[in-house]
């Protein structure tokens, strides 16, 4: 079983984005860290990151169609705007997706309180650092 | 004449995406629709798809510079998200453009009944499924 | 097959009114194109015009008991305002009803952006001038 | 010149009704004091008062087709409600016409605070009791 | 003592409109429900249908005019949109009235949880069916 | 059969609280109101009041696991601010409610126009005074 | 018998100011129609003009110690914003008040929809120009 | 390290409570999930519910004084309207506490997706089901 | 002369909770100064604090029976929140009561910025810290 | 140690003003009740007033410069709408001030719930009268 | 050619108002640098400060009948709060304006993220510090 | 030193789109116009332009890995909708940016006045023209 987790915007900007929010841990850290938690739940994630919207309602209709089992997906700011994300993953229903963010993003202006996506998600899990990703694939197996 | 037709995220999804809201017909049997259809009307439909917003203001422009007659469009989610669209729909004027939509978003969530490119269009069909292009181009065929 | 065509208030006044919006064709031009477009379709229409809101509810109920086809709808201002005339079309399903506008609504103030009663209707043409008519008719007869 | 002077909903009641806020004065007594009035100002007026909301637009329409020179409306509660009859009076242009309140409605509820006829009227006169209409026909015959 | 019951647009629907909201009742029963109940209590009941807003202001006004003594009314959509009636149930003061809704209203679209004429009666019963007319009746009585 | 009949915030005060509002009669006069009512009905009236919202949850879950067969609330001021209680009363399904207001509550504050409770009850009874509790328990006996 | 006629910021500036809205009348032109208009009606019309909301303020407490005999004011754009002014107007009933704006302000931003100071006079005159000064002292000499 | 597991109102009743939403599981069974995941991870926790928005209350502060490692919390509807215990977790601090949802509150009313909680919380896990509990107690283990 | 004074949530946590806002005097010691102060003016205070909205309610009911002079209130977070304590100390009128808050609640959230109970009250202090509670008092006395 | 007391607009009217809000003391006699509670302090108290809100600024101002020891603040109608106002007060930290309201402003409109120059202000008193600037004084003794 | 740089409320406090956002420049060393800056342009500027909205609008005045040639403002909070001053500046058109902000107004409160001003003028500078003042100097010379 | 420029959407079709608003120079003229004031300034300005939000993403962190000094940013119509860009530029801290606006944006449709990315930048220059981008780059030659 294959897994796609898809990180959105500025996230490979870890450890060097607004670390008093984000922690000190790099975007390579954390794929070291999912692929390795990957390899204990005996699954293979296959981590890609992006900026652009667009690709990432690409890589959703790619996760479909190669035939992963579940997406996890931190949309970051395209959490609070993206309708067309929450689309794309609503289209590849039944292919089940977990929602994560490292930070709590509760506690920072109110537009982020938001998520167009978290409806769309089996789980949402918010604050618990790269370890939400773990969990987010744990979700998916149950699933 | 050319006419461009851009269909918006998710819309390569045709006859996957909840068929219960846009239908079972694909989207290579929504194209093949449009192009026989544009024979018909004696004009060329050269049809266009991606998930990214970005991409469709590029095509946008480009039928400006190359000359097409109009556009149908169908922005999908960005109808409700992107001013960006919108705007770039206004730079092309006086290149008219129709807006499609396959089902009636009027039934849906509260956030899908504003449109930011309805404003920039000449007209605006929805609910009629693959035959709302067609009429679309016979709009562009009158102006 | 009979359809009943109902247009909403101050539509009588087409060629008069605003005619940088409304165009300058007639009422009774309307109603001549619409009575011609529908014998080319092989169906019977009936044209009806009010100002009154309940006349309108009043018709659609008749539709209902005479065995009408389906009902095309341009309710005009009424659109922004009349919950009674959006519960009469729900009040009559399975009876089809298609919304059509003339102009593009979208161009003019917020409150014309909201349609009560487009989530009943199959189908919404909106600034496809006379023409919207009879592809609401023909949009009937697909259903 | 004949000026048509219309009175909506509850408009008949005056006297009866909420005589703290309208005053004691009867509907009779107010066509009197409108007829005396147009006469001093070499005016026709014909009054007429209707609870139906379709029945004044065609009121309205009328005053058009029949070359009344102006229109004074008191449209009570549809002046914060109907859409339908501020269009009916942008359909009639350039047929003026003059918004009347006996009372002042923004000592009441805020859903009385917001008039739709207002902006298609060429002044607003309110809280002067039956002299608004006088004021309102001298307005007709400045313009 | 005379009591009018005035029922709104689309009730006179019942037993063919929504049966899963409304139920399946019909019109007819309904009033032969209300008028035996009538009987019941030693009290004449005069039932009334419109789809016209103006028409069921000016049945407001003559049960005021002909010594009814008291108003059921159930104005349906007119509920949410109508201050017009509400007016009119306030000119006719101290005449009271009873809002009856045959279905619990506040358990669809949100525009419907907001009575324009609620704060005009004396009392409001909601999802009591038919019956709900009968303890409205009663009411008028005890005041 | 049992009716558990909850009286909320505030409600032991009746006869003392504003009596303009809730009327002379006291809370021990209601609670032999609603006893003699149901013995009328052959039903067993349980008469509780708490000013505890989470008192209020304790007694619907216990109406559930005792047996009873529905029950009549009047949540007072938690009518307007507790979801809470709204879950309690879809957690107990199938059990059936009745929500009653001895006021009409629409001639109040704004805030006391929404009600969280009503739609996770049959029917809804206001301003009926003390017998809004019998008919509460009448339709309970319909269902 | 002695008038206060306030007129607020800018509105010196008549004949200049946007003509288009305000027309072509100067404000000493405004000042003689006013005086003589005054004369005609018997009464002391004293002219005042001012830009600071505390000098309004100022003039409507010397109006009440002064014994004048009632305000016309004008506020400009004091109107939507002043909470300050209606609480003068208010603190020195009951000394009467009529508020007038020249041109319609329906018809321009949102903002000038609200007035504050209308709930504090008599009466309002809108889009009457010049008369509407004139049209206001005969109210205060109604009263 | 003991770890205080307060579960709110209407969680007493899983199992029984809308299932199709909540799931099968009874609390009894949450509670020993709970307790032996506790174990495993080598804490002792300590279950908790109330309906009592105070009661919780009145525990966090037990939690503080009682010398507890840490809060896992599911407030439920209280998640949503109570300040009270989101200042609660405010005095408390430095307890961590985190925040868990059983289902995906998204999912529902829009009035549940705010949540006043979790910005006072170190995470918010939603839809994981039991397992989000295990979680939440990892997470204060980190911490 | 007895006064009741009341604080609410989280109260007892003073001097442990948030101390940059509330300060670092603790509940005894506010205790003491209200007792001390009350003494001074000649009255017992009976101190009581909780964080049940209900027991809140309770004990405004039982200052009414038990003759109590006067209510000193400080609900704490229920200010925002709690129609049902606002019901409370309406229905025990003429039973002074008046509001205190240690801290200056406008400097915090914007929900913190609305009283439900304040109405209800004769005066409201806000930032005085332990005083204020002595000014309210005064207050009290001076009723 | 010298206080600034500034009184805002239509506070020079106590007395003759909306006696029944505001009551009937005097603004002479709040002046000496100022200044006789100032000696009682050890403080000298200088009274101003203006219905300029740029006055009452220039006065803020001055308090700074001439070494005022803090401000006692009554904004009146400026309280909800001055930004400028509450501006200068933060301009001229740490120069401490109390804002004072006579009357509870909590139980009159709506737009003067909300306070600009509250955050601005040490501590707010409402409702305690004249005596609401002794305390104001006090607490500026105690900072 | 000379231009009129008006500075609004508190400006005259730069170098003791709130430094970590205004900068420790003063208000004297401002009108050096803009003195300066007009030499260097070959302009005279004529620099004025108030706290008063009407003496900015007395100025603003002038400069139209005094002959200046353009007008550079900082309105300081009256910025989001003056539609007077806005008028003001529309009353004096072609007369040009340009608006300028020290700090950049966007990382503050929300109220401040609205400017009635900013449609009024030709550009808007923010962040800019002193040299936005030369920057509108140089705009003014453009036009 | 090096400083990027990025244009976002639609802006190379300066010249040629809505000229009334943006002017008649293109695009070419303005990066000419960028490069050579560049040059007068001694620094090198890199001008990118992109219709896809993801580019300008992707720019904006190249601006930090390749060691800008600086971002000038113009993001059209994405300022508005972009939390993304906004994100970016947060996450790039310290590197400078400065906003810029051809046209002045507060003159258009009410969802322009609102600017995402304008609080992460040091200044903001709206309506200048070309010039907007010579006076950027020299804010950021200052920091």
């Amino acid at each position: 079983m294959k897994i796609m987790v898809i990180n959105g915007p500025s996230l490979n900007m870890l450890g060097i984005r607004e670390t008093e929010i984000y922690g000190s841990g790099s975007y390579a850290e954390l794929v070291d860290y999912i692929e390795s938690s990957a390899k204990q739940l005996g699954v293979e994630a296959v981590c890609l990151q992006s900026n652009h919207e667009g690709q990432i309602i690409d890589w959703i209709q790619q996760a479909y169609f190669e035939g992963f089992g579940g997406i996890v997906i931190n949309p970051g700011a395209y959490t609070h705007t993206s309708i067309a994300i929450a689309d794309a993953l609503r289209a590849v229903r039944p292919l089940p997706a977990v929602e994560v963010h490292i930070s709590d993003t509760d506690r920072r202006e109110d537009y982020r309180r938001i998520s167009f996506t978290a409806p769309c998600c089996a789980a949402q899990i918010k604050g618990m650092g790269f370890e939400g990703y773990k969990i987010a694939m744990e979700k998916l197996l149950d699933i």
